[in-house]
């Protein structure tokens, strides 16, 4: 349980109130798209009085934006909202499981950051109807695009599962091929999709300062017993990576409701 | 373009870097369960020697997360590790844009919190397939629970559409509902799902503190001609509103693959 508290994966948000509010401000007027990309931001003394805030202040707040790839300041043009991130991004369609990343030409890596056997957390010994006292197979695992890390992924799988499979085959092969492999009929899931603030732990291993925001996803995945074979706990940077679905309105009158479209040309489960 | 800088609303994260750490550390280990709800903390001597921090960070640490409702403090008994918020918690089945808030037997309000006509952000314009100098009704909603509220929301409807309803009607009826009436034919919607944090403005609508993290939901919805007939930007307090859904494996051999299970008992769209 140690706490590393000067990370160099961190980057400097600034900590005093009204840096933060300013930052936090300026992040949603651009990604609200007030400021539309390739517009020229206001100037800073500008910025300073109309939020009456001190011009250090607004500068404060403007590198952070400027680390974080959404503004570019340039010599004698002012400063400029981007485009997008540099970094790659990445969707998955969420009524399927499935990551969209082959038919956009990218390929992900996996890098496995630890593997151990114990017992879960309570929560997910519950979520998965195991007693208290089964053992699991534990893996924290990060996956990267073009060498950059985008989720971060933890796992436990049933003990007498997990046996089939070693750690170096969990380092270079998605999960859900290892538990098929294993004779597990993979049956239904369960998601819960939220959002939490990157821990100090997580953020040194996705490369964002502490405290940014993260898309959480919890899934249970069960087998035809209704036995749970997997739990998996993903954390997703948000500017690299989103969930997308399309609904489509369908019958008529009374019986009138949403249904998800369903690409089945997407077939691979989604990490 | 306002900014609040002091909000009653808001309150007290750390916001030195080690307390904000420590904080940000304790929120994990319990939301991953390595506490369980009703376990003991370890005191703040002994989580100040484990971590490296002093005392002090650590007690700052534990106010916010008390104010958060994650842990209590009791005399006598040490902090405790509270067995979930006291606020209500919703969930949404995101397979078919239907909250379950009926079924669980919570009643919603909405609070108008503006009403006006313009052009929409770039982005808005762009997703709905409007040129750039179409005019648009916006608004801004809270919906609240029990008094408390848990998402705030921001649509833009085409102005044509839009003057088939009042500012009134808008405060108290559902937006589909007004759409509906306004003859729209509502087809299909496409929906992303991120995770951001509260600028000052949407804090202090919500209640939550600058910087807490909040989940998005973007959806434009088309009409059978493929038209945009709204856009909404929806953001949620995790901590009382959570995307489900539920899947299952089907098919069998090559044609196998994951569908959402629909529950059409649900048939009134979600906000």
């Amino acid at each position: 349980m140690g706490l590393t508290l000067a990370s160099s994966a961190t980057k400097g948000l600034p900590d005093g109130g009204k840096a933060q509010r300013v930052f936090l401000h300026l992040h949603q007027e651009i990604a609200r798209g007030a400021y539309a990309p390739g517009s020229v931001l206001p100037g800073e003394q500008k910025l300073a009085v109309t939020l009456g805030v001190s011009r250090v202040t607004v500068r404060r707040a403007l590198d952070v934006l400027e680390a974080d790839g959404l503004i570019e300041r340039r010599a004698g043009s002012g400063t400029v909202v981007c485009a997008q991130k540099a970094s790659p991004t990445m969707a998955a369609d969420f009524s399927t499981l499935m990551p969209q990343l082959v038919e956009m030409g990218q390929n992900t890596t996996a890098r496995l950051l630890s593997f151990s056997y114990g017992v879960p957390p309570a929560g997910v010994a519950a979520a998965m109807g195991l007693d208290g006292q089964a053992r699991v197979q534990a893996a924290v695992r990060l996956r990267l695009v073009e060498g950059e890390p985008f989720s971060h992924l933890t796992t436990w799988v049933p003990e007498a599962i997990a046996q089939n499979y070693t750690e170096a085959e969990l380092a270079t092969t998605p999960l859900y091929r290892l538990l098929e492999r294993s004779g597990v009929k993979v049956d239904a899931a369960h998601q819960t999709v939220s959002a939490t603030l990157a821990s100090p732990e997580v953020a040194e291993a996705l490369g964002v300062r502490v405290g940014a925001p993260l898309l959480s996803l919890d899934r249970v995945v069960r087998d035809e017993e209704g036995r749970g074979v997997e739990y998996l706990a993903a954390l997703y940077r948000p500017e690299m990576f989103r969930l997308e679905m399309t609904m489509s309105h369908v019958g008529t009158g009374k019986t009138r409701h949403w249904e998800p479209v369903i690409n089945l040309a997407r077939r691979e489960a989604a990490e």
